[in-house]
This record gives C-alpha cells, sequence and structure tokens, in this order.
C-alpha cells in the first residue's frame, strides 16, 4: 500500500510525518533531506507509524522535495500536447532532458510570483517522480524492477515564462525563477505492488476554477523505465532526486503550426520573435495577478492521492 | 595577489594547498566543497601559508570545484564563435543560460571518456567563474563591486556530443555525459586589484598540439558583471558555485549558414538533422580515440596561469 508523508514546519521545527484522513503522525527521526528520508525509511515501518496526531491545517507544509536534490525535466512527453506542438507522437526519437534550478522549489502553495519583465506567464501540471537509490552508472531499468528505483511520486508545477524559455531557446532560464517550482503538498512512497498505478495517474489543472489539463499518464510518451534507463547511462542520481516528466495538453502557450513555422524561418530572427510574442499577446490564458491555479494528481480509485497545489498569481513587489 | 590553490588526495585524505613554482603548501583546514573553502579562508591569510611542501607530482589533483557546487553555463558568447555560427554578436539581446549535470565534473587531466552512441564530440575550452558568495535575490553587480561576487576563476572544458545536443535541442544531455567536465587544475583566488584581469585572459586548446582555439576573454559579448546582474533576478547561487562563461570560434562543430538554416528549415525534421549530421561527419576535427586535448587559460604577464587540462580520449568499455 502506498504511504502518504509530509514535510512540515511545527513549533520551530521541521519535520517529516504520515498523513492519514488530514492529520499527521510525525516521524521520531530528523531528515535533512528527501534523500536522507528515503534512504533511512522503509516505506513498510511507515505503515506503522501512529499516534501524537496534529491537525494539517495546524502545521505548515514544506516542499516535500528538499533544494539539495537534482531538478530535472522531461520535455514534449505527452501525447496531445506534442500533436498540439506540430509533433508526431509516434516518429518523436528522443527523450528531450533540460533542469530547473532547484531555488525555484518552493511548497505546494506558494504564491507564484510573476517577475515584472515576463509578459507570459504559464502554468504545466507534471507528475514528478522520486528516486530510491544512487545511480552511478548504467543500469537496465524495466517495469519489473521499477520499484528498485522509484520511491515516490509528486505534484510539480512547472512554472515557465514563455517569453523568455522559447525565444532563448534553452528553457532553464525562463523555468527557474523563484517560485516557479511548486513541489507537494504529499510525497506518495510506493510499495513494488504501487507500481502500476504511474501508468494510470489522472493529472488535473485548473485556473480560476476553469478546467485547463486534463490527461492520464497512460498517455506519457517516454515512461520512467525508458528514461531512466537513457538517464542512467549519462549521469549520476542520488535518492531523492525529482524527475518531472513532462506536462499534458492544455497550457497557454501557442505553438505555430509546422506550416507556420516553416515560413517563420525564412524571416530574420527579431521579425520571427516579434510575430511569436504577437500571438501569444492574443492568448488569455496566460496567467495574470490574482489568478488562482490549483493542481491536482490522483488515482481514480483514490488510493493515491497527492493533494491540491494552490498557487495565487502576485506581481513582484 | 591572485592566489592559485589546488584541490589534491594525499595519504588517502583530500586536502587544499596553496600551489608556488610548482610545490603544494597544505592548508591546515579540512574543506569539504568548494564553497567551504571560500567562505572560510581569506586570500590574504593564503599569502602566508608556506611549509610542509609537497612536490605537485607526489600527490592526485582534484577538480577543485567540488560536485555539490552548481554547475551554470553560458552558450554563444564570444564574438567570432558566434559569426561562425550565423548570429550578429551586435545584434545578441539574451545571454543563453543551460546547465551540465554536477556529476560530470571531473579532475583536469582525466580521460574523456566518448560513450559508444556519441558520433560528433567536441571540446569547448571556457573560463569557469567561482562566486565568493551565497546570492538569494538581485543584486546590480558591477565591474567596481565584482570582487565582492567572484572569488576566482578555472578552466572549464565543456565536451559536449554534437549529435545528441543539437538534434535534441535542449544542450543538457549531449553535455552532461561522465567525464564531459573537467575543472582544474588550479583555483585561481583573485584579489580586488585582480578583476581587470577577467577582461584579458589568454585561452588557448590544443589537439594532438595542432592549435584548434585561440581567443582571449576580452571578446566575450555578455560579461560577469551583467551575467550574474541578470542570474541574480532569477535563481539563488552558493559560494563555490561555478559559471562557464562559453567558448570561442574553434570547435569541431560546423553550423550551416544563415541561408542554409532557412532552407533547413523547409524540410521535414528527420532529412534535415540527417543532412546536418552528414555534414559533420565530413568534419575531421571531431575526437577520436587516442586523441588528446590540452586547455590553458593564463594572463600574458603570466600572473594568472590556471595550468594545464590534459584529456585522453578513450573509447567507453
Amino acid at each position: 500500500m502506498p504511504v502518504h508523508v509530509v514535510r512540515f514546519e511545527h513549533q520551530n521545527e521541521t519535520r517529516w510525518g504520515v498523513l492519514r484522513q488530514g492529520r499527521i503522525s510525525p516521524l521520531p527521526g530528523r531528515y535533512a533531506s528527501t534523500g536522507e528520508l528515503i534512504r533511512q525509511v522503509e516505506v513498510e515501518e511507515l505503515t506503522n507509524v501512529h499516534g501524537d496526531e496534529l491537525a494539517l491545517d495546524s502545521v505548515k507544509l514544506l516542499s516535500p522535495i528538499t533544494r539539495d536534490q537534482q531538478f530535472v525535466c522531461q520535455g514534449a512527453n505527452y501525447r496531445q500536447h506534442m500533436i498540439e506542438s506540430g509533433m508526431d507522437p509516434d516518429a518523436k526519437h528522443f527523450n528531450m532532458i533540460f533542469t530547473k534550478a532547484q531555488s525555484c522549489i518552493v511548497a505546494a502553495d506558494s504564491d507564484l510570483i510573476k517577475p515584472r519583465q515576463v509578459r507570459f506567464l504559464d502554468y504545466e501540471i507534471e507528475l514528478g517522480l522520486v528516486l530510491r537509490r544512487d545511480i552511478t552508472g548504467k543500469v537496465a531499468v524495466t517495469d519489473a524492477n521499477l520499484h528498485e528505483f522509484i520511491a515516490g511520486v509528486v505534484i510539480v508545477n512547472d512554472y515557465s515564462a514563455r517569453d523568455i524559455q522559447i525565444p532563448q531557446m534553452q528553457f532553464y532560464k525562463g523555468k527557474s525563477f523563484r517560485t516557479f517550482g511548486p513541489v507537494g503538498p504529499y510525497l506518495c512512497l510506493l510499495q513494488k505492488n504501487d507500481m502500476r498505478y504511474l501508468k494510470e495517474l489522472q493529472l488535473r489543472l485548473t485556473v480560476n476554477g476553469e478546467v485547463r489539463q486534463s490527461d492520464s499518464t497512460a498517455n506519457l510518451v517516454h515512461g520512467p523505465a525508458e528514461t531512466l534507463s537513457e538517464l542512467s547511462g549519462v549521469q549520476d542520481f542520488v535518492a531523492g532526486d525529482l524527475i518531472a516528466t513532462g506536462t499534458p495538453a492544455g497550457c497557454a502557450l501557442s505553438v505555430p503550426s509546422p506550416a507556420k513555422q516553416r515560413i517563420a524561418a525564412l524571416l530574420p530572427e527579431h521579425i520571427k520573435w516579434k510575430a511569436f510574442l504577437k500571438t501569444q499577446a492574443g492568448r488569455s490564458q496566460y496567467l495574470k495577478a490574482g489568478d488562482l491555479v490549483e493542481a491536482s494528481i490522483r488515482s481514480a480509485d483514490g488510493v493515491i492521492d497527492l493533494g491540491v497545489q494552490r498557487n495565487r498569481v502576485v506581481e513582484q513587489a
């Protein structure tokens, strides 16, 4: 059975606890990072943690992923999102990888600060995979041994300044502004038999109550086992590191059709980007100060419920 | 005056030391990370460290940047390299930023392992800036206060698998393979009056003795003060973090002319990339097993000398 854990501040201390029916049973141990928690605690043991319960609303929840963990992301990884973006998911032959600065990781309910220079602020709900163990060389990950590599899952919102991310080509800067990476509220730790849920989680994001994104992880193009197999041949990971698996269709970003992109490529750079920005200016879906973004991920049977992220958009002071 | 320091293994211990005329005066303190060294040691004090000297060749040198520090990179940041790449340095209006995985950081003299699936392995000598202090909000960095933010400089080689980096668009994966980030051998710590050297360092890279890259940091497009001012408004940094400032002209990579790029954009993706790879296959400059890459950075007066990196290319076993 999955176990939902939270990281929180209570009486000036940072603690971890098991969440059940809206109440927290704090863990006796102190774990400075997500990796420490995962290395030192067995999921089976957590099912036995009871007592000394706190009400969820009596504590301040923190991101269950600490900022000392890597924040690696996949791009264009849902079928419908790729089709919208003018790509053919059946022809795509690589797994697009980039990173976000770890300093953008914030608690699930943080305000989203819209930087003064950013016009086109967009949301991206994503399932975050949390690694179980250190990886220092290439490993063959399959659906059968996936539980040895993945400890759990969280909600990630990969907020993006489209007017920086897209014209500057490398995604890092436009996706790394402070507060652009809410994580949580709950870290759901999985056991071997829970791994099947990774292919049937429902993602849902609303802005001011209107549904913008709604999809299932069934539609992931490059799944967790394939992704870990490839990345383990490139770089090291440690327990607790975070891999955000890409977002479904429904973002504010409007990608020109392949035909329009070919025409745009004939234009001088500054005219091409002026046209791009003009198109985005016509999209009312971009986030404005005061907007409320709510994101949730759960299994249809409710066994996995990663909670709800609520981010209010505020202008940078 | 600048002070050159090294990190090394000696008698099964990891130590730091001051380097003078090929001999190392070990520091009494132990510093687990580059950030700890920089926070705890004043450059002025280091000029007084003497005695208990070790011969440079009696120790095993390590990267002076530890793997727990961020590895942030600038792209297309030398005038001639931009012109070669079909860009106009005077028209460029953004500072391209991406990251490399920290696990690719290795000692300066490490073998460069060519992954089996990589055909087009390229070199990129770069000046690495090492940060002096934590940054948690936007700061105005100028040439006048740059010494408050930059502790020192190192050589970085930003090795790149062009057949992954370019067709996959996001640079991270193709630049993050293990051994793709040699750093050092020396970390040169600077004082206020040494900052002028940042604009007059000579970079030189040879392959099997043949000069491939040779330029001066005078030709950097986005300088350190401008870059730190902008990035401080995006993300946090800690002391010891590394910013690689981009590479001069002379890489193996052949970028099609702007006219050819416009024509290529009209082609279906797979044909466009087939043509790109065919062009690269005609470039004999790409690295092969057995090649020796040597990279050095120094000031014309020899006051700053970051040493020589020597990387032998070996096929992945």
